[in-house]
């Protein structure tokens, strides 16, 4: 099987939206980029930190979902990353409450030597030294580097960020946060701009709106799947890039055409993790689920005209 | 030749925008969704009003897209529909500066004689009395109404509006619209109200974001095109109203899978319209162009997984 080495924070959310809140419950972007990629046919590891009061339960539920985690240092003594939001009416806008870094302040991420030849790497949303580490630890170059990442790193660790997205071939990126990058509004000159700063692919995520994927002059476009309702966005974008790097793992073929399936099937397994609080979804989601949603996208945007 | 009967709007217009400003030019939603129907194989005619303000050349324009002006009142000593609007950096909300009903105030449509047995008709955006009325002069009931509407209705007419939705079968909006009239946030939701007001079928235009058409259960999205620079949003959502019901015309079909096509033909012609201010790219937007862009609408959501 082909390997896929995560990373990213593992941690405690505490979320409020519209409909309800929550006590700190299982969070992180490795966390949600983990359960998502695990439905493809692949060996996974994450490269994480948490404290010891971080349950043996949320470790189990990793382990049960065949992710190895013996790249996930736990610090003793030391407290799990938190993070605590509240989300508007429309669930498009959040407010944070509450980032309390603990054990991830001074985290030195180490890869696993079986990982260390990985096909792929996630570079999931992590300080872009934490991110830069992991590569430079890799024995043989990954077939393909997925980066994702946040303003909050553009606000305060620009050159770093920019460091490291030179090194990768995928980065997915929110449209703000596009925006906020370039320099430029519409995501069409934004993406260039971006692909000029070395990935070869650039992916806008634009949450309900969809995500385009951009490579030279080429561009498909991903739908949100229309929900009833969204019950909580919260790892709807780490999902989104763990279906698409766990699908481009599985599949060992990174042409763009290839990408369009995986940017489909990470809309689909993010539409299924807006369905509850947190990881609730994900945890129990089965392959015939997926499958099922996936005929959804295709009536949804498949058309016929004879041209 | 199929024959698609269009109501609406005929004005003047004053747009502003982030890259310029124009005076009066030729607008309104009639005159969008008669050039944007012209380039399908159909007869068309335009039920309208303009007062004697109202120059021969853009008349011409008209007849020169072989649109029926027959049913085009100009009122002697009126002065013409005239509205002006400033839209902000991202184009995406606007002011609107000036709204001068003129001779539209006391406007009595009159369907031409040879249009009152139409296969379709559109009804564009105007008060919904006079969008009743129109679907009273017909002599056999259309194959297929379709309705435009704006929440300026619904704020003042709302019974009217009502009353006329109960009489069609497609019904264009935007999401903020949908919104309003159903009361639901969640556009699956607010569809299905809508739904249950009459029309069979809901198009909900979501301007940059593409567009949805609910049917039953049954749900089918169609991007827009993504471009470097959308130059003036005016007449976009008329432009895509024309371009669906111009398809339909020439083909003949009402089914689901028919209207899919229709939807990505209105978002192929609105991708033209939003280039230049105004009617300006219409007007000189040749066939060719228009086949072009629609394999491009191929190339951008077609997807081939294997299930």
């Amino acid at each position: 099987m082909n390997k896929l080495l995560i990373v990213g924070t593992v941690a405690f959310d505490a979320i409020e939206t519209p409909f309800g809140k929550t006590d700190k419950i299982l969070g992180g972007a490795a966390t949600y980029i983990g359960l998502s990629a695990s439905h493809f046919n692949l060996e996974s590891a994450i490269v994480s930190v948490v404290g010891d009061d971080f349950p043996q339960e949320y470790l189990d539920l990793l382990t049960d979902r065949n992710i190895d985690i013996s790249g996930l240092e736990v610090v003793k003594g030391g407290k799990t990353f938190f993070w605590s939001g509240l989300y508007h009416n429309d669930l498009n806008s959040r407010d944070t409450l509450a980032t309390e870094l603990n054990v991830l302040a001074d985290f030195q991420p180490k890869v696993p030597q079986n990982f260390k030849t990985a096909d792929v790497v996630m570079l999931g949303n992590l300080h872009p030294l934490v991110q830069s580490s992991v590569l430079d630890q890799m024995d043989v170059k990954p077939k393909l580097v997925v980066l994702d990442t946040m303003n909050f790193w553009m606000d305060c660790a620009l050159p770093e960020l920019l460091e490291v997205i030179k090194r990768i071939d995928v980065i997915t990126i929110n449209d703000e946060e596009a925006r906020q990058l370039s320099g430029e509004y519409s995501l069409v000159k934004a993406a260039a701009k971006i692909h000029a700063m070395g990935p070869e692919f650039v992916v806008i995520k634009k949450g309900e709106h969809g995500a385009l994927l951009f490579h030279n002059h080429q561009i498909f476009f991903a739908p949100a799947l229309p929900l009833e309702e969204v019950f909580d966005p919260t790892g709807a974008g780490d999902t989104f890039a763990g279906g698409f790097a766990g699908y481009i793992t599985q599949s060992e073929n990174i042409s763009f055409e290839n990408m369009k399936n995986a940017i489909i099937y990470g809309s689909n397994l993010a539409s299924f993790c807006v369905e509850r609080f947190g990881t609730e979804r994900m945890v129990h989601l089965d392959k015939d689920e997926v499958i099922a949603r996936l005929q959804q996208f295709k009536s949804l945007t498949q058309f016929d005209i004879e041209i």
